[in-house]
């Protein structure tokens, strides 16, 4: 397999880079599989082949940074700490031109975003949550607001303006079918920023590679945001673009299987919370207007903190330690050889 | 006794839930009473009758999601998985106009609020710190925020209009008594969300029915509120709403008797906290105009959050663990009885 | 030595008293010596002696308070109690005339940030992580932006106005040698929110009286603030005033070698931390602008947490414990006297 021979490269020092690399790009989508990261890549460069390549400097720096500062081997390879790199240089290079200062930025920013997730990492640790994509989230709102105050920058037509929020007006524009396709696979595309049909097919492909469950369980997710969206009434446009459904879709992922090992009622809690995180999308989307940042991914990481958070609570539902997590299958497969372990 | 009859019924599952909810509506307050939740839904059917059904379905779906989640049972029958929801369906009522999206938006929100009492309890317990309204806070920002990219929700004349923060003008409207009277009052009525006399007069009997210890330190809280304010110059129309004692109100009842045991020293404590209370609210009406979000109670939770927080380094008071915390009069009892424990 | 005689009135309470307020002074920069906090005195009373008189009022309301409150002596002689106080009078002070309300207000905040510093000491003391500036900054950011609500107050010129964020200009003035000049020692007097040649070099004076290194590493993090403002192009108005510097010098004092054992890495780190916090104040000065809230040293202590907080994972760095940090001259002594301690 394609994937077990990406793993084997992983032994020489070189290689070894690489496959973190690679699972960090993967674990965007929170699967740690180096064949589920090309995939991705596959999907950034249809998308923009700029775009691509701040991902790889990002990526790597923040790789570098990481083993630089003595992180702990192991959780480097399974690509925790060069993700939130990726993601902070695609954000920056979708918000801004690009020049010989974004390189500066981006570099600054990919530093930034290692030391972060280990801050998190440690902080959060004793809980036993994951850091998700929060890393990313705080070293792109910095480094994005921070762009207003610098002139060395131009801001791409993507970028937000700032202004109060005000409320959308009641539309009459009905739902097309091709809206609800663009909106199913775009839910996967916003999740790395991106639009487009083929780069979200590309996501949901590198998904099904690394687990058939978590695949299924983001596709009902995706289906679960365009239906709160369009149950509370945002526009078709914003539906067609994936806008309710990225978040959803992570969210379904993260509590569909993977911190909570799967049954019957954390099937039924992952869906509330994939349609809560549609609401929490929407505060944040009002809050953030007036200094004219965009959303990520915080209501992911909001709404899957809460839930984890409350895990000893919760006692309906099995939580599954981060470090032990794996694939929605392996959880499974542990948890049934060893009936006794949370 | 009316308030033991109201215990007896909750031997039954039935009966039980009725006497969890009442004392989620009482727990706005910190009183730990069914008779008291009581007497607050009577406060607020005298508000609006609207308004007091769906602290109905808040309280309701909160506590019915608490138990499906399987959240430990003692804790849901104090009350404290009620009184969230009950808070943010208020909250939701008061701002939006009623219609069936609203339904299926506080249904959403009662659970999410249930699920973050969860999440904010089990982060604070190694603190010994209690969770207060911090969960209706968050869920109710959340929801309100979000208002504002769904075209099927119409805002209530209560709504604020996102702006950006004014000052006040130097006004010379003389303060009348039937000012200080209202704004004695609204300061409890303001708890809830709402304003109105009888309102007001309804909450404080029913603090009375728990408590009297509390009850005083309430009203000088309100006091205080309303002196801090008129000291700094607010205007009188604000004074005469009860704006800057509701949360002077909540500072005191936390501090003045629950979490800390009732001394010469934390009276004075409390004071102090309940005048800095008011200034926290001024900084969130601040903070959050340019969102058009309202304050709700969060200065009491950030104010009391500080100084329950602190309690380790604060060595001249004594606190009281949350999970033992009952009436002022009984902590008295308790610590009487056992002058060993803090 | 001057700094052994105040050492030497700190056995009557009077003059420990004075002693705790004047090391108070003196943490603003970090520096636990008396004499410091002599010459910062000086500096601010040469920028103005209105906010000189009110930061004597801030440190002696703010280390009364700890006592009052039964707060451990030996922490409040080590001045970290009162230097939250001297900095929220200064700040409000330089933003708000004075007056007769101002004093009230400026006596309730120094009690406030003593209480806050007390509870995020409390919070912070498991994860080893100092409380650094934290309490100063919300709390002045509390009454500042509580002011809007209150009418008995006048803003001062300095004051910001509330208003969207807007990118600054692509400007072509050049940078003079005299900018750069005030740029290094303004990046010293806007730790406390003054501006001024004399000031700055008072400021770097009571540095170099207390640990040559740490005067050194702040002069470093000084011209990396200038340069990082310049590089991403800030305007040369910006640079001249030190807005760029002041959080670099926080910070490169913290991590270059008191929080971190100094060495060649963590003199890179520290470094990189200097220049990210140049993004980070960006990101505040963004962000703020709507409440018309100033940044203060808010990006000082978010660097330098997320930096500290990383400290588990940063095995290439040797972290000091807040409760054993001296200056780097100390802790390098007692670090080799003791190679096996962390």
């Amino acid at each position: 397999m394609v994937a077990c021979s990406l793993t084997g490269i992983s032994k020489s020092p070189v290689g070894g880079f690489f496959d973190a690399a690679l699972r960090g790009v993967g674990q965007v989508f929170l699967q740690n599989n180096p064949l589920t990261g090309l995939l991705f890549l596959v999907g950034i460069f249809l998308s923009s082949y700029v775009t691509g390549l701040y991902a790889l400097l990002g990526v790597a720096v923040s790789t570098a940074t990481a083993l630089a500062a003595g992180v702990d081997r192991s959780t480097v390879r399974r690509g925790l700490y060069g993700f939130n790199g990726t993601l902070v240089a695609i954000a920056l290079a979708t918000y801004v031109r690009h020049g010989y200062a974004l390189v500066g930025y981006v570099v600054l920013a990919s530093m930034a975003a290692a030391v972060l997730t280990a801050a998190i990492h440690d902080f959060l640790n004793s809980e036993h949550v994951p850091t998700l994509t929060a890393a990313f989230v705080l070293t792109a709102w910095i480094f994005l607001a921070g762009l207003r105050q610098f002139s060395h920058f131009t801001s791409s037509p993507a970028s937000a303006r700032p202004q109060l929020p005000a409320g959308i007006p009641h539309t009459s524009g009905a739902l097309t079918p091709s809206d609800l396709l663009f909106g199913f696979f775009n839910g996967f595309s916003q999740v790395l920023l991106q639009t487009g049909l083929w780069t979200g097919v590309a996501f949901l492909v590198g998904i099904l590679v690394n687990s058939r469950l978590s695949a299924v369980v983001a596709a009902i997710g995706s289906l679960i945001g365009l239906g709160i969206g369009w149950a509370f009434g945002m526009p078709a446009g914003t539906l067609h673009d994936g806008i309710p459904g990225y978040n959803a879709v992570l969210t379904a992922i993260a509590l569909g299987g993977l911190y909570y090992l799967l049954s019957r009622w954390s099937a039924v809690f992952a869906a509330i919370a994939a349609a809560t995180s549609v609401v929490v999308y929407a505060m944040f989307a009002t809050v953030l207007s007036p200094a004219g940042l965009p959303v990520l991914t915080a209501p992911f990481v909001a709404t899957t903190w809460a839930c984890i958070f409350a895990a000893d609570s919760l006692t309906r539902l099995r939580a599954v330690h981060p470090a032990d997590a794996g694939t929605p299958e392996v959880n499974l497969r542990s948890a049934r050889s060893s009936p006794g372990r949370a």
